[in-house]
């Protein structure tokens, strides 16, 4: 098959869009913005889906499901939240259509008597149903995740990275003190970074945003934020410490065990499909994705090279045996025997899906017994000894799982630079790109200035980095720690 | 615990309806005909949801997700299916709200050209995708299903059985041929059924509807029909055979082996949280919920009985171990040592909660080396050998399954009736309700004229039904075969 893929030095943007549509990740769709995920992205999603729900599980969280229509009174109760969303906010007015001459129109008896807003988030509609649910300590933690579609009326869209409509998980939790709150915050964010880090093979900063990057309505947010290979940093999931801000906006209160009656504590954390962009352009190549084994809906590949129905035959019965055995250790496996493409074909249309392992087996193969084996992230053939295959494939799949993540994180460290002047803060942005640590001074507004003036935002305020003194390089204002700039998605 | 349930039989709809609240499974909210599916509730249907899944990859259907808005130009290229949804749809016009001085409104300048709808089902918007999906006999048949939300904006609504929001799946299949579809058509009428009567523990009559119930858009609708226990039916699952229609709308062709070009050949099946009400109604009494084991988030609860730390230790040590050897063998066991609640309180929650078997274990228990174990469905308490208890448990959960159908069976067989005479009909429909076998003249006007007369409707024409000369008990017109009749949900 031609790939017909550009190359990523050549453009990057277009490389991503194309792969993504070529790979049969996802499409975009007649509506606006809105994206069709298609099947085999889809199933990334869901393996990605079910590590993620362990996790949240094995941290004692349940899931529920609250209605995708929010009262447009109840986005407003948080003041932040709703500047935050109101201008990107799809708007239900009309419960019926009608026909008329001219087809089907709205019908104008049919009007709301208040508008609902499609959820942009959901803190404003949970918030108003755990009113009922709080009463006392003995309600709380409320440890509730929710799986959804959310839409975010965004003008430029780009397929996982941001799309109108997206697909992702959002954790709800209430608790009886503002320390149990910040725990839960840290931890959800450790939850993913682990979770980026064992499956996505991304390694990520951990830290806090600053307060002009918050959350509408949080009073902190925790993130962690990954270096895709143009050198731009990619924000791949968020905690949010909420204080009693949606508490106090709907009245969340509960008896103390003393007697008290307090406003209990918030946090919410999400992490969406655009966790699949992520896990795209921080390893796929020019020739097609490059999927980490543990996220890779089919792990290996066999490609059977034959004449004739006998040698097929012959190919065949060793090969669905392997499977088996392959299968049982729990490893995805396809025999792909299509008689109707050619074995030059078949490479590369699984190379173009970043199958982690493809085997091919031939004639001279079984007059050896032996196997090619070659892998997707170096590209690397060798001849295997078939009777070893199904201890010799478990074992590559995690070597190639290892040497994907140092892969990326070796480019991460390359592409980490200190700065200490605003020069050269400029000239590591536009000539290599990546994370630039640098101090700053605190504000706003040397933030929104460095942003206006290069583009690049202060991605984090990493949790690891120590403490340093220095001096804005802007400013020239004293700083006690660098933090991470970068341009990002 | 002071449960408050009505009684069954002094108002039914009451009881559903409180039951479904107070057990914990699902609340009204702030939205209008949208429901808050609780924890417990959620993970009734991520079981469900889990098994149907498999079931639906084990039949080689993939998963995909489709934009949640449908352009209205869309809905109406097939003038029975927006005849169909028409009168009931969430329609999103504008894309921003404003801040003004009397509060946040919704922004004018911010219209679509088109009004969106939020899907009520997605045969439009993914036939609208098909187009450029199938393009060759090679492309099919194209097996795909979607887990999604759907909006119906229906005006009297009750929990699961009918919510302007619900959750559901809907399979969208496209094959070269006629026969084709209509097999896949039936293959996952017969998934449902299997799922109904495996897993729900809800025996379920097979069979076709009536031209008047089809759904919008089909040739055919294959259905199940459970029969709740206030006789009244209720559809619990529907497989339609679409033809060419949305091929046509949508002008999906594909170029057969030998060279034409012809419209493909469409299903689409579904079913929806609706089967959670299924669930509860089939099962449950005056005590609380009766959940069948293999849906039962928790199926076994273990009380201890106690008095002081010392015995509590002594039990905790003994119960661990076996929630261990349960656990292992892939059972839900929770312990409920809460030191805060009464053992009488407790065993009235987990009765409340459906909870198949509780283990209750004493100090007594301790001494004699046994524990008291009681069974949710028939209310049996036994004294068992603890150590046997590893094997007692997993037969008793199989054995309470299967009792729970058998219950429903005979209730279903109790409460299904030939009539050959209208006054029958209608005598049967008023005292014992259920189904009522009867013959028909295969006419919409007498299907009418019945559903005004007795609110009973044509449930469905049933597979297994036995070809057999009769009239219809209106008309005196002839009919071959008995149809079922019920008043439904």
């Amino acid at each position: 098959m031609s790939k017909g893929l550009p190359k990523r030095s050549e453009d990057y943007s277009l490389w991503y869009n194309e792969l993504v549509k070529k790979a049969g990740l996802a499409e975009n769709s007649a509506v606006r913005g809105c994206m069709v995920i298609k099947p085999y992205g889809y199933a990334i999603w869901e393996r990605m889906q079910r590590v993620l729900d362990d996790m949240f599980k094995a941290t004692g969280h349940s899931n529920a499901y609250f209605p995708l229509f929010i009262p447009k009174s109840y986005l407003s109760r948080e003041a932040d939240h709703v500047e935050g969303f109101a201008k990107e906010c799809a708007v239900v007015t009309h419960y019926r259509l009608k026909a008329t001459e001219d087809g089907v129109t709205v019908d104008p008896d049919a009007k709301l008597e208040e508008e609902l807003i499609v959820r942009p988030t959901s803190e404003t509609i949970i918030w108003s149903t755990y009113k009922s649910w709080v009463q006392s300590y003995r309600d709380l933690p409320l440890l509730v995740n929710q799986w959804a579609n959310v839409v975010r009326w965004e003008m430029r869209t780009r397929l996982f990275l941001r799309t109108a409509e997206f697909l992702w998980q959002e954790g709800h939790t209430a608790h009886a003190t503002a320390e149990e709150a910040i725990a839960e915050t840290k931890q959800m964010m450790e939850v993913y970074a682990e979770f980026a880090e064992k499956y996505i093979a991304l390694p990520v900063v951990r830290g806090v945003k600053t307060p002009k990057e918050r959350f509408a309505g949080a009073l902190d947010t925790y993130c962690i934020e990954g270096l895709m290979q143009d050198g731009k940093a990619l924000q791949a999931g968020t905690s949010h410490f909420l204080g009693q801000n949606f508490a106090k906006a709907f009245d969340v209160k509960f008896a103390t065990k003393d007697g008290g009656l307090e406003y209990v504590w918030g946090t919410s954390w999400g992490v969406s499909t655009r966790l699949m962009g992520a896990l795209v352009m921080a390893h796929s190549d020019d020739e097609g994705l490059v999927l980490p084994p543990k996220l890779a809906p089919i792990q290996v590949v066999i490609v059977p090279i034959y004449k004739g129905e006998e040698q097929l035959a012959q190919i065949s019965e060793k090969v669905l045996k392997l499977k088996k055995e392959l299968e049982a250790k729990g490893i995805s496996v396809k025999y792909d025997n299509r008689d109707t493409e050619r074995p030059g074909f078949k490479f590369a249309e699984w190379e173009l899906k970043g199958v982690p392992v493809r085997v091919a087996i031939g004639n001279r193969d079984l007059e050896n017994g032996t196997a090619e084996v070659a892998r997707r992230d170096t590209k690397e053939k060798s001849t295997q000894q078939f009777d070893s295959l199904t201890d010799y494939i478990p074992a590559l799949l995690d070597e190639i799982q290892e040497n994907i993540y140092s892969k990326a994180f070796n480019f991460r460290e390359e592409h980490t630079t200190k700065v200490d002047t605003y020069e050269e803060f400029k000239e590591v942005l536009e000539t290599k790109g990546g994370f630039v640590l640098a101090h700053w001074d605190g504000t706003s507004e040397t933030e929104e200035r460095i942003k206006e003036e290069t583009k690049a935002t202060i991605r984090c305020i990493a949790l690891e980095s120590p403490e340093e003194d220095g001096v804005d390089m802007l400013t020239g204002k004293p700083s006690k720690q660098r933090v991470y700039f970068a341009k990002a998605y």
